[in-house]
Order: C-alpha cells, then sequence, then structure tokens
C-alpha cells in the first residue's frame, strides 16, 4: 500500500526555488523536500497541437521525452495527443485526476504545446478552467522575460504579455530557452507541468524544472549497450538461443541504419547495486561471446561513426574516400565528429564515367567492359583514390541506387564496396532492398564497417 | 442530428470482400454499401508498444496516418500510445466505445502494434477480452499466408501460426507485406481496425483495407502548395499583413531545412468545387503576390532539390560542388533525384588546406593569410571547381560547422557559399545558429538555393 501511495506520486510542494505559495485548493506545505520515489513514478504525457493531429510534424518531444523518463528510472503510462480545443484538454485532465477515469492515474502529468501567443494557444485557458481559477498575470515571469529580452518591463510587447498569464494558483515556471513561461500546479496529489512545445524549449524546461525532482536516490539504473553491425536480429535470435537474461535486467535490440543497438539495463535498489554490477557484468560478457567479434562494433558502446573516428585518431591515420551512388554521404559520416579534420582528407564525388576516368584515373576500357558498377571498377577507384589522395587508407563505393537502372544481371540495390590501405585491398558485394534513401545510407554505413574492419586487422 | 450520426460513423458492414459473417453481438447486414461521410469522420488511433513508451523509437505511422486522415478530408480525434499490457488496452477500448467515456466518441478505431508472434504482443487478446470473445484461428488467414510463404499450410510454424488467431466475430484482414494477420471488427457502432506497426506493413494495410472506405465520393480536397527559401516566418507575416485567407480554406506554414512550406486546403462539396477553385485560384495568386519572387522556390510546389534538379536538366545543365564544412551533404542532395547523373558530374570534398590546394588550385598564401572560413578562399574554391570539373555551373561551401573551431572574429556557424558559371562568380556570407548537424545541413540547401538563383538569371 505504501508502495501504491507513492506510485500516485503525491509529493510534498516547494521545491520549486522562490515557488510562490499555493492559492489553489489543494493543501500544501512548504517543507521543502525532495520527492524520492523507490519504486519509480508513474507519469503521463498529454501533447496539445492541431499540427500533430494534421500530421504535420513528427512528435520528437514524445519520443525524447520516453526516453528521459526511462533512463531516470521512472515509468512513462501513456502518451495522448489532441487537439486545440479547450474542452478536449479540460476533459482530459478531469478524466486523469479523477480515480475512475479511462487514462492510468498518475503523480506526474506533463503537458507540451499550446503556451504560444496566438489564438489556437489555449492550454492556459483550459488548464484554469478545469483548475476552476482565472488566469492571472504573473510579475516574476514578466520580470524573467524583461531580463531575458534586456528591455524594461513596459518594453513587452502584447503577443508576449500573454504568454506571461498562469491559473491562479499555479507556479510559474523560467523559461531560458524562449518567451513563453510555462507553470507548475498540484491536484489531487497529481503534479502537473505545462511546458512549450517547441523542442528546445521543452527539453530545457524539463531539465530545468523537472529532471531534478525525478533523480532517484535509492536507486541507480545498471545499463550496458553495444552497437552490431553486420549482424541481422534473426542471426542474433541464433546466437543467444538458450541465453537466459538474468533478473532484474530488461533486454532489448533496436535496428537501424548504422547498425542494431542491444542492450541490458535494469534500476537496482542502492544497497544491491555492486551485486548486481557483478551479475551484469557476467552476463554482458557472456552475451558477447555469442557474437561473432567482427559483429562488435565497439565492446564500449560507442557508434559506428565514433569507433571508426576514434580508431583512425588513435593510430594517427588519415582516409579518403571515393563515391558514385552515395554521391557524400560516406564523406558526411566521417565528417560527422567534432575534429574530424585531423583524419579525414578529402574525397572525391565521382558519378560520371569522365570524373572516375579523370579524378581517378579508372580506365575508360575497364569501364566499358564492366560497367561502372563493377567489382574491378570498385577496386580501380579505391586505388586510384588511395594514390592520388595521399592518405593511409581509402574506401570506394559505386553501386545502383534505383529506383530505375537495374537489370536482371545487376539489380536495384548491388553495391560495390572496396577498401584500401598502403598493404591491401579489399572489395564486397552488397544488394540492399530498400528504396534509393535507404539503399545509399546503408551503402555508407557499411563502407564505414569495411574500414573499421580493415583497420583493425592491420593494427 | 443526421450530421451527428455520420460523425459517428456507424457503417453498414460487408464491405470487405470475402469477410466471413460476424459473431459477435453486434446485429450486422452484409448490403455492401461503401459509407459516405459527407462532414469526413472521427478518427481515433491507439499505438500499442513498449518501445514507444520508452523512447527507443519515433512513431512516424501516427504521423503518417494523421497526414493520410486529413488528406483524405477526415478528423483525428486523438493519438494514444499504451505500453503492451493488456487490462491498458481493452480499458481504453471500453472507454472509447462509452457514451461517457474521456477520449472522444469515434466513428473508427485504428490500432497498431502487438500483432507479432512473441510474448509480449497482446492485442489480439485484449482486443478479444473487450469484446467478450474467444480468439479462434483464421482458416482464411492461413490460406492468404501460405500462398505468400509458397509452401503448404502444414509448413507454417508455430509463431506464424500465432499470428493468425483473431477474435470470434471480427473480420480477418489480409497482410500482403508481412506475416501477422490483421482484423476487423464493429462494436456499438465503431469500425475497429488492427493492424501490424511495422510502418511498411502499416502503410500498406492502411491503403488496403481502410482507404477505399474513406474516400468521400461528395467532397473533393482543393490544395495549393509552395515552397520558400530565405523568407523566415517573421517576414512572411509582414508580408501577409492584412491578407484574408478566404473561407473555408484553412493556412499553414511549416519550416523546416528545405525550406518553409505554405499551403491553402479545405474539403469542399463536389457542387461548389469549381466555384471554390476560382476562389482559391484568386487568393493563392494574391498571397503569392506578395511574397519577395526571388523567395518562392517553385510556384508549383517543387521542393527545392526537385527545382534544381529540373532548372538544369531542362536547360541541359551541368554542375559540379567542392565542399568543406558540409563534406559531401551538398553532393547528397544533388544526387537525391533519380537520373541525376545526367546533371552532376563530380565534387571534390576538400576538407584539408591540402586537398584544396591540390584538388581546387587554391593557393597556399590565400589560405594562410586570409583562412580557410573566407570570402577569397570561397571565391578560389568555386574558381577552381568550376576550372577543374568542365561543368556549366559550380559551388564552393566553407565554414565552420562547430562546435569547436569558433572564434571572436570568426564564430562557429559562419559559412561562405560561392556560386559560379562560365558568365559569373558569386559569394555571400551566413551566420547559421544550430548545433553542428543543423549548421552542416542549412548550408547545403542554402548552397543549392544560391545556384537555383543563379541559374534563373542567367536563363
Amino acid at each position: 500500500m505504501a508502495g501504491e501511495d507513492r506510485r500516485r506520486g503525491r509529493w510534498k510542494s516547494g521545491a520549486e526555488p522562490g515557488g510562490k505559495s499555493a492559492q489553489a485548493s489543494e493543501s500544501k506545505d512548504t517543507s521543502g523536500d525532495l520527492p524520492i520515489f523507490r519504486d519509480g513514478m508513474r507519469i503521463g504525457l498529454i501533447n496539445i497541437g492541431d499540427e500533430l493531429l494534421l500530421g504535420k510534424i513528427l512528435n520528437t518531444n514524445a519520443r525524447d521525452l520516453a526516453g528521459w523518463i526511462a533512463e531516470l528510472g521512472h515509468e512513462l503510462a501513456f502518451n495522448l495527443t489532441i487537439g486545440d480545443h479547450a474542452d478536449a484538454i479540460s476533459h482530459t485532465l478531469r478524466s486523469v485526476v479523477s480515480e475512475s477515469g479511462v487514462l492510468p492515474r498518475c503523480g506526474m502529468l506533463i503537458l507540451t504545446g499550446g503556451l504560444g501567443p496566438t489564438r489556437d494557444d489555449i492550454t492556459r485557458e483550459a488548464v484554469a478552467e478545469f483548475l476552476g481559477q482565472p488566469l492571472e498575470f504573473s510579475r516574476e515571469a514578466e520580470a524573467w522575460l524583461a531580463e531575458r529580452l534586456g528591455v524594461s518591463a513596459d518594453k513587452i510587447n502584447e503577443g508576449q504579455r500573454q504568454q506571461l498569464h498562469i491559473p491562479g494558483g499555479s507556479i510559474p515556471l523560467r523559461n531560458t530557452a524562449g518567451t513563453a513561461c510555462g507553470f507548475r500546479v498540484e491536484k489531487n496529489g497529481i503534479n502537473i507541468f505545462a511546458f512549450p512545445g517547441v523542442p528546445y524549449e521543452f527539453r530545457t524546461m524539463f531539465d530545468e524544472h523537472c529532471r531534478p525532482l525525478l533523480l532517484r536516490r535509492d536507486a541507480v539504473l545498471l545499463h550496458k549497450r553495444v552497437v552490431t553491425f553486420g549482424l541481422s536480429e534473426s542471426r542474433q535470435r541464433e546466437c543467444l538461443k538458450g541465453f537466459v537474461t538474468p533478473e532484474p535486467f530488461r533486454f532489448s535490440s533496436l535496428p537501424s541504419e548504422p547498425g542494431v543497438t542491444i542492450s541490458l539495463e535494469a534500476f537496482v535498489d542502492s544497497a544491491e547495486a555492486e551485486a548486481m554490477q557483478t551479475r551484469l557484468d557476467q552476463a554482458w560478457e557472456e552475451m558477447l561471446e555469442r557474437f561473432p567479434a567482427e559483429c562488435i562494433v565497439e565492446r564500449n558502446g560507442a557508434s559506428l561513426t565514433e569507433t571508426v573516428f576514434r580508431l583512425l585518431k588513435n593510430s594517427n591515420r588519415t582516409v579518403s574516400v571515393a563515391e558514385s551512388c552515395t554521391s557524400g554521404a560516406l564523406g558526411y559520416l566521417l565528417t560527422e565528429i567534432p575534429g574530424s579534420s585531423s583524419v579525414f582528407r578529402q574525397g572525391f564525388l565521382t558519378y560520371s564515367y569522365e570524373a572516375k576516368n579523370g579524378l581517378l584515373n579508372v580506365p575508360q576500357e575497364l569501364l566499358e567492359q564492366h560497367g561502372a558498377v563493377s567489382e574491378p571498377v570498385a577496386l580501380a577507384m579505391v586505388r586510384g583514390c588511395l594514390k592520388n589522395s595521399n592518405t593511409d587508407y581509402a574506401v570506394a563505393i559505386t553501386g545502383i541506387a534505383g529506383p530505375d537502372g537495374g537489370s536482371e544481371e545487376k539489380p536495384v540495390g548491388l553495391v560495390y564496396i572496396a577498401v584500401a590501405s598502403q598493404k591491401s585491398v579489399e572489395v564486397q558485394k552488397f544488394v540492399f532492398r530498400g528504396d534509393r534513401k535507404t539503399n545509399r545510407w546503408q551503402s555508407a554505413y557499411s563502407a564505414l564497417n569495411r574500414l573499421r574492419l580493415l583497420i583493425l586487422k592491420e593494427l
């Protein structure tokens, strides 16, 4: 029962520095204790905005918040998107606070969106109506905004001024990333936070006003993660046959173009942390042993891009590229990490026969005899690239990205990737099955991976 | 009241070809009429999956479905994400069908996710429980899957077989993109569809089983859209001062890296379509007149990438690029459109001083005197690129992408973009304020736009 109470998330208010005293009907005290949620808290997210229900934008806030909450050891119980309608908002809030509601009861409710200055921004009005409170102008928020804009309060314009109203009884939350004021209010033991929907403002305000309240002092997150490349999920399942994930850890496998990320993680009691860490370490080693070594990008969990950068930098080596069908995607990836000028020297985008011949000295006869998408041409490209760049390594890609240009003999998705060092040259054939965009990025990541394997071989 | 009935979306069942007769408690007839929703229907979306509530993936299905529904002239009333918990699913369904529920009552409810073969896929069980029906094995779905796999029914394995169960009284929906069977069932006048969460399967099944039912025969979508580049939303607001969007059209403005997309759209009665089209055309022309002509990428609504490709192709011209801080992003964009080999010849990724000097003949003294990120170097790069590529146009980018490498004089985000033809050379200075990734893509798109303006000037 005590656990149940904590799960509902009633906590002592006043954690907000400088928070003004509450006028809401809820009883509050201001003893200043931070909440402790040993078992984690249940949190609900409500996104407000017609643009989401019209499919105009992807809801990255929901994905980001879900990740933060999981990392902090709490539970996102639901994520609801509704339009800019006052009725829908207040109706939903009533459901969440009522014991009989359909939405799971939460200790914390986060609202995003609808705090702007335009007519369709009605979150503050809807929450005020739900609370049975009038909207009030916040002098505190006015002072923050004046400071942010570097003007006196009377220079704040009409639209900005509207964004400084909050429901009576709520506590204004400073926005250091924009002009809309957020607010926080407690109702029936549920802590409601309202933040702007602009992702950068949302992230900044969550970090300032929510994250500190959600740090669990009783439990720690133990986690391990690794990126694999070239290990399909079905092959992974084969490797893991008979492997039992030890309690209380959770196994997850997430595929994407830069590889499949595998993790084991759990929140454990601080008192048990040491024993659990040993259990995790053992299981982790046992698991990694089951995978082919060459498919593990980096045992410490680094991404493919980071790993290649680090391998080159640590060994003081440089690389250059020659790209046909990817036409820049590989050069882009090799310079994603700040400081990559120390390892990436130059690249050739050789989309045409002339360019392959002119910049990489691929013989015209070779192109005519085998076609641009062929093993001999990939090899000639990588040799030309290495020679003309004077780097330690070179990578070349030539392929048919699609959707047109395929034949029975050379289908769409056929790609040759060649890598070379001063000591050796290798080429590999791939057939990707995605659309043009996917085929191009898969080619670029596969080339990065071939480069990684060659560097490792020669270390 | 009649409108209200339609909005609730009761329709005659039997629209599914080959649908087996219903065993649910709901009365049904099978006269085969397709539904007509003159005023549009209210639709609800429920996404099921722990991976969404853990922030592991972005919910692209929700964005996509929202867009399809809007284009079809219906209303997405809410979008709820819940975890893989049978209670949460059946509880939510009960709320939507009950008049007193907190979620808006809908004529159609679409469920995605939880139809796979693993332990946590429990959507079919939860819906069966909600309906008070047992799960039943579908022989029809078994035959479809056997056909898809090209095997006899007895070769279908355990995991696949599990995916062929559907709640009693529901109609199986064929999945031509995967192995999980979908289903459809009517309850209290609400049509519930369950689809897999894999985006490609979801899209395929929506198109086959939902879209035909949602085609409005009474109304047509009238819409216009245009992409602007270099016109900030605040400048856009200035341009549109006093412009009144004519009823019933809806104005929207959506900023992104490839430009700001502006649209006017509305569903109108078929009988009024002609008159409304005239009204739209007039308003559209009036609106476009208010924008600086050079900011309109293409009056027909094409994207910046498409427009540059078409301008080059139609005039039989070619282009080459020299990239420093973007290191491939511009070359990538110039080859996004299939067939771009006819306009894109080659590119130089010149990340180092040596590469700028060696591949583009930028004098060493110039680099030392002004630094790589400077107007003279950008000009020398574009001249070298044009000369060494033998193309009609050349584009060069040099800048500081960040997060390090900035100074007071040359801040992070400082980028010089130069464009050249055989007749003229231009250079422009930009200061972008994003992170490394944003700065690099904004540089690439801005370079595309400078190229567009130069081609137009010389046409």
